[in-house]
């Protein structure tokens, strides 16, 4: 491990993480801040994506020695005092543990699709533009073992800090990628064997109804509007039975169910 | 409708909406804030609290009417322009939808427990402290027709203003209320014949296995620690079974999870 002591806020080696909620709003150039002990454990032994550095308030760093020892012995770890890391960062940071990932080059969707395992479950957004709810679906797909998230170009950024922490670090776990023509992408899955599934208030099947089988692709759409209708008439469409009167479940919570009922083996 | 125009922001007749945020940590002396057009609509059809007055912004007037008839005709109704509003709010309310409703008496556990119908789904919420995840679990619970969430004494406060916002009122719908000693609450519902059901990542039952029964309680308890030892040993403990190396699940995505299985017919 190779610690580094950090006495001024503005010392360029921790460049990286000042402002760190201002430039949530701009981007990091190929970069993306991690937090917390359980996230940055996951960044590093994960191995999905580079880890550049980490920055630590000083009473933090003897409880992360087992974690930090996961990284490579040349591995940068900052050490703060409180005052010079809530300056660094602009803000009040009791969690006091952040690291700098590398988001690396975006996979294309049909090359992810492509490595799966012949039984495999594919979750598909569409418009997820919330990262509390982004996050959620990526804590769901993992906690049920989807095999990789596949996100259409509206939907918000699963490396989006908040987005890392909400889904407890599982946004640097499951394999994610980005389509750009939905129908183009239907197609692929439908080539490759998946059988499709859209989730929406209208559907025609109850989930507790639903057939699994060996590749099964899940449609998640907005709350509000829910998945486009061009797409509901291509695909299976399942609905979640709910009380009289009520026909609209917070995404992430539908995810939940649906990942629960899919993932039955 | 009682249609008020406030130009001054310390009018005393809008006091109650005086810096919401600040206030949101000292409490209101029996009363709580609702936002939003459905919770708005929420609070004055559902009927569970009594709504004291609304505060909207000038523009929003004219596409409220329909729900502002639900309200008595002498209900107040503070209309302000923005920059009035925004300086009564104490930050920026680009919603423009705000109201007082009253909490009323609270209503002891067994009261609430011992009106429920012969055929009730109970929720049972120990030391859920999170108001995202407390609004999340009012919401499940009235998608799945819970009939009632008893909450012991460390939960949070289901009005409070984000819970209710994120409940996206079903705070305001279903029926709760807290009990002191969990124990003698226990006890209760064995009386009244309920079948009991504890949520832990170690129950001995697949939640998809739990058997339904005309009464039933769903207890859940914090993400952290989960339910208390001597609770887990009194009741049924079902499990939400994971993808391996998994073995948490948000509480609320838990919670959507088991009333889904719960509510079937």
């Amino acid at each position: 491990m190779n610690i580094i002591p950090i006495d001024d806020p503005g010392d360029p080696r921790v460049a990286a993480y000042l402002d760190i909620r201002e430039r949530d709003l701009v981007g990091r150039h190929g970069r993306f801040v991690a937090e917390g002990k359980v996230v940055l454990d996951l960044l590093l032994s994960a191995g999905r994506f580079a880890a550049e550095s980490a920055l630590i308030l000083e009473n933090r760093l003897a409880g992360l020695q087992p974690i930090l020892h996961k990284a490579p012995s040349d591995f940068p770890v900052y050490v703060a005092a409180g005052e010079v890391m809530d300056r660094i960062a602009g803000f009040h940071m009791h969690r006091g543990i952040l690291a700098i990932g590398m988001r690396g080059d975006p996979a294309p969707a049909e090359l992810l699709l492509q490595g799966l395992p012949r039984h495999a479950l594919a979750v598909v957004l569409v418009g997820i533009s919330n990262h509390d709810n982004m996050g959620a679906i990526f804590r769901n797909a993992a906690a049920f073992g989807a095999d990789a998230v596949l996100l259409d170009r509206t939907c918000c950024d699963p490396l989006y800090r908040k987005a890392i922490r909400i889904s407890v670090g599982a946004a640097l776990k499951v394999p994610f990628a980005s389509f750009d023509d939905t129908a183009a992408f239907t197609a692929t899955l439908d080539r490759l064997g998946f059988s499709q599934f859209a989730l929406s208030p209208r559907g025609t099947t109850d989930i507790r109804a639903a057939q699994h089988s060996a590749r099964l692709a899940l449609y998640l759409g907005t709350e509000g509007e829910g998945l486009p209708p061009d797409l509901l008439t291509r695909l299976h469409t399942v609905r979640i039975a709910m009380a009289e009167g009520f026909d609209s479940l917070n995404v992430a919570a539908a995810s939940a169910i649906a990942l629960h009922h899919f993932s039955a083996r």
